[in-house]
């Protein structure tokens, strides 16, 4: 059984790089699994992981190169001959692995790669995949395929699955295309097993296939899979000719990553980073947001600057000041982010936008009810100021219906400006949310304390 | 090709429910998706979802089932009699699917089905499997596999499989057990195949598999089949007898659960809900975090009222209250969601606590110095007033250095006390933030107040 990476295997190999031990580094990584090595890789210096590299069989080290991370890839492949690549790594890649590899790198090494390669085809199917945007499915794909022609027997198809099949680490369906390579449909590799091998594969074909078009975005087709639990998709060009097939393993990085960024986007980090980033480059991804807080902090500052009188007058204002700003973005990031979550579920939309505006309207109007309600009470018990009460009860029941909807409108119209919804969870809908709200509670109080005084 | 569900054939299904037209309706989804009819079952009423569902064949009726939500599936299966939902429903669905759509029913109706089961293994089986925790492997696994015995040659394997291929619908691999029924390792189909037909299993098995446990946490599942890019793991006892497997498609659900609850989490919403919920339910996710928020602002209100004194007299501090604490409770959620993602990456962790602390600390001091520097040019150019310029500007960049490390260290901690890290990302990081940096905040403001005035 594989054994899992674990600190204390990843201090004795620090040490054996110290020391430049091949023997007992190898000793220690030999057995572990390819992601691991790379997670490995991401820790260390690249002069080490080149140390450590070098001791690897092709295919583990084809492996690797495939597991880890850009950054740390390019890295590496730099300190590496363009020659040994190309013998030893990308002939050990299944093609759409080479493409992402070689289209991450710059034009220059990518060219000296790729006229380093013997296998002819196979240089010809990667860069065949570098000419797809790689957020489609054209960019996902890979071109190992079995496929077969639907006017072969079934014995004749075993045999060609015999021939194609050595090239291929994983078959999940068989592919049925016409003489002019137009996918007809699909076979599982046990109905060819069993039936009768004079049969033609014609017969035997199940021609309700889901296929995906080169060009269909990969988030499209991510929703695809999953929605019909499908393993391996095929993908075919704008005339329907079978071009490759995309395989569940790619798409969950997919879904991953779509995740990752949404998330992001929500906790204001503008690009991927994790914790084993420069400080430099982690600064870089939080500022941004941060920026914007301000910015919407200094609106606040000029808002509250032209009520400075009411506020010099009435201080006790300023204590509910902090609570309005934020029941206002909370109320509106929680309806913003069931809005980009339905979104990105891709569930069909069977609703009109004013009915979904009516029913967030209504979702503000209770909650702002019982909020209102309990600070009302609250108030009315201890603070012992009635315009203080009314005043804050009603600006917050209005500045949480208000945030409610417009919490809900704005990742709707974004979608529709086709600009990605999730955005609004982030820094824009909170900031507007704390500035609005401020302004209510304001002119809320200026009304109320006029009329109390 | 598959037919995709759309606006205008939901509305012709609707017209054709509202005549109780039959033929029309059938005509109108028989070519459909079984995931696309569950949808179309999510948002009609369960009358009209139970008119529709009666005319659908078992494997399609047995497919909706599966793929229907939890909540629309248990009203549905409360208006279709046990017996038909046991012969016709059950009865074409895999094990784990069925498990998981019993353990969801009251066990009054469980057990009511079960007893109407005539295949008896089946019936074993799921009994079986609802024995799991419906979060660990054994909760996820099928019973559905291909086992073969090590001691078989090529030739009979294949009569064997043969045998067993009929009940199962995707084979990915082949497992191989000895007489114990102990897992020895796995056969890719093609392998066995193309091997000589007298050649003994234990001659071909592939011993390096990666295996789960039946009580490993089903994140850990989804962990390692996303990072050794698995489609379909084996599931063993505590002595390594082989019990199920888990597909691909059953991992992707729960990625994009953990994926869901983590958002929703950071969003401050309390349970699984969609824009499709009702009003009530909405209002229900909602509410925990608008009262914790509230809660918070009360005690800020009650800091701020400890100040009172100094904001009736210097009204210009009020100003920058908002501004204060929405940046505290920005940093905080910035760094918690870096930490969070981390730990669902589950990347082994190579660094010491107080290595991450220091390098936020880092990051801190970065962006605390960029953002107090600017409001400190801001507040100099346009505020005209020392005390301020320079209260603001400290406050913030203390508020900011604390709330990064702050924000670091809680999930590190739940983390450390095996509670759910994302926890950290919602209400209660953002609130102590909002507290912490109000506190801050007047606390250099009457220092520095009192030593100009």
């Amino acid at each position: 059984m594989a054994v899992e990476l674990n600190k204390e295997l990843f201090d004795s190999l620090i040490s054996c790089i110290a020391s430049q031990d091949s023997n007992r580094a190898l000793e220690l990584i030999k057995d572990l699994h390819p992601a691991d090595i790379a997670e490995i890789f991401e820790e260390i210096e690249v002069d080490d992981a080149k140390f450590l590299f070098m001791l690897l069989d092709s295919e583990t080290a084809a492996d690797v190169i495939v597991e880890l991370e850009d950054e740390e890839r390019e890295k590496l492949l730099e300190v590496i001959p363009s020659e040994f690549i190309a013998r030893h790594l990308i002939g050990q890649m299944d093609s759409d692995d080479a493409a992402d590899i070689l289209g991450d790198l710059d034009d220059e090494k990518s060219d000296e790669i790729l006229s380093h390669l013997t296998d002819l085809d196979q240089a010809g199917d990667i860069v065949d995949l570098l000419n797809y945007d790689e957020d489609t499915a054209g960019g996902l794909m890979a071109k190992e395929l079995v496929a077969i022609n639907e006017n072969l027997t079934v014995k004749q198809a075993l045999g060609e699955l015999r021939d194609q099949a050595d090239e291929i680490d994983e078959i999940y369906y068989l592919y049925v295309i016409d003489d002019n390579n137009k996918l007809k449909g699909t076979i599982k590799l046990k109905d060819l097993l069993f039936s009768s091998t004079n049969k033609k594969i014609s017969n035997i074909v199940d021609p309700d296939v889901i296929s995906v078009r080169t060009d269909t975005d990969e988030e499209e087709v991510a929703r695809l899979m999953g929605k019909y639990d499908l393993v391996a998709v095929p993908v075919v060009d704008g005339i329907g000719r079978l071009v490759g097939r995309i395989t569940i393993d790619d798409v969950v990085d997919v879904i991953r990553e779509e995740a990752e960024e949404d998330y992001q986007l929500m906790s204001g980090i503008t690009q991927d980073v994790d914790s084993s980033d420069s400080v430099i480059k982690q600064s870089r991804s939080r500022i941004p947001w941060l920026l914007i807080g301000m910015f919407g902090g200094i609106c606040g500052s000029l808002i509250l600057g032209y009520y400075e009188g009411d506020i010099a007058k009435y201080a006790v204002l300023a204590l509910f000041l902090p609570l309005i700003a934020a029941m206002g973005g909370n109320a509106g990031v929680q309806s913003s982010a069931i809005v980009v979550q339905g979104l990105a579920s891709g569930d069909v939309d069977l609703h009109s936008v004013s009915g979904k505006l009516f029913k967030e309207f209504k979702v503000g109007l209770l909650n702002g009810l019982v909020c209102s309600m309990i600070i009302f009470l609250y108030n009315l018990i201890f603070a012992d100021n009635y315009a203080l009460t009314i005043t804050v009860s009603t600006a917050l029941f209005a500045v949480i219906v208000f945030a409610t909807v417009f919490g809900t409108f704005i990742p709707l119209l974004l979608n529709k400006l086709k600009i990605d919804p999730a955005i609004a969870t982030g820094p824009f809908i909170t900031t507007s949310n704390d500035i609005i709200g401020l302004f209510i509670y304001l002119m809320i109080a200026r009304l109320v304390f006029g009329y109390f005084f």
